[in-house]
């Protein structure tokens, strides 16, 4: 099964992006008559028939529209600090959309050696992945943001980029680091079913001892994610396998 | 901390591959009277001082041993079809070594696109990501095999390519597939602590229904990795991180 992105589908009629065109037309052959299942990225799994098959610019008139698809049964927001070696947190991007996650933010912490990241980049390959794993919801990808700014948010009403779920009602923030002179909980351990979780994995060096405290002060309790020294992105794509099989 | 590959060390005096000599002495800039941590990738810890810093064959006494660790609480054994993308597989195999597994069998399947593997390269892997999660133990990269053969063998008492634990008594067989007109449990609720867990995963085009059922015959129980549709990648390191965190 092939599964189309279709932005800011509201109406009976709609025209796909130039790159959604050329993948129908060119790649698929894709012909007037023909069904597409479709999603807005938004939980709405859609029905529609092709119209006019164009390479630019394929248009499909909508015959089934099934809203309110709730994808996951837990939120996960994953605020990693980007590596150094880019594909590396482009490829947990596309794992971590595959497994489930509600939204990743990419941060700026003291030891960071990557300080900006292209959004625009990420994004295309969260589309890709939700896609490819016949996802109906697309996850956030949030522009790069300061740790401090980051774990001062309050997360019990914004839920990450505003993906709230009303029957989500417990709120758990994280922060995984590797200090040994901390005795820290397993995250297996730690998380619990149907809640919405909030986990900060840290750059190559780690966390600073200055960013760990903020963290605690504002209400982020340390986790340990078990005792390998695991990679910043094999680090986070963990934490997300950990919240998917705790639900 | 850096931690080094001995293959083969076992008397006091040793010379590092010229690999490992052009890493310690033009990388890491090591010294006559430095002391290095080293393993034999069979569980050993050793301790040695270096005698000579060569870039060719940097040569160590061995001063401490540290034998018999038990890297993981449990044994894994996972075949995997690559995939035809190989740096998908070779991802696999480094996050399946700093997760934990214990043998990687790459796999030929009915609908396998790619039936050839570099297994050197994938060894070469595997080394790097030992060394880098600081485990003492090197999984065993096995060569291609077929499908057929691999599911035929004897597992309680070969335990992948020989990597036995005498209080492991336990061996469960499982194949993961997608075939919906099957019920399956899912492996995380399928897999006992403590065990030696043999899993396949199937190439892209997933196991023929033959295949399932050569299984099935030999003692392999159906199980599902979750609602997600996974790349063959992400399902087998999916399946790893099962397994840890069930243990």
């Amino acid at each position: 099964m092939q599964l189309f992105y279709a932005p800011g589908l509201v109406g009976d009629f709609y025209t796909l992006t130039e790159e959604e065109s050329v993948h129908c037309v060119k790649v698929l052959r894709v012909r007037k008559g023909d069904i597409l299942t479709m999603t807005d990225g938004c939980g709405t799994r859609i029905v529609a028939e092709v119209v006019e098959s164009d390479r630019k610019a394929t248009s499909v008139h909508v015959l089934e529209r099934h809203a309110g698809a709730a994808p996951l049964g837990y939120e996960l927001i994953v605020a990693c600090a980007p590596t150094k070696n880019i594909d590396r947190f482009e490829w947990f991007v596309e794992k971590a959309v595959e497994v489930g996650v509600t939204a990743i933010v990419p941060i700026c912490c003291q030891n960071s050696e990557r300080r900006v990241v292209k959004q625009e980049r990420l994004a295309k390959i969260a589309v890709s992945a939700m896609k490819q794993s016949l996802k109906y919801t697309l996850p956030v990808v949030e522009p790069m943001c300061d740790f401090a700014d980051f774990v001062k948010r309050d997360f019990a009403v914004t839920a990450g980029a505003g993906i709230g779920r009303d029957d989500i009602v417990d709120t758990q923030l994280f922060i995984a680091h590797c200090d040994p002179s901390e005795d820290k909980r397993l995250l297996r351990d730690a998380v619990s079913r149907g809640s919405r979780v909030v986990i900060t994995i840290g750059p190559e060096g780690d966390f600073s001892a200055a960013e760990v405290e903020m963290a605690h002060s504002v209400g982020f309790a340390s986790v340990s994610l078990g005792e390998s020294r695991l990679r910043t992105e094999t680090a986070a794509l963990a934490a997300v396998m950990t919240v998917l099989l705790k639900n």
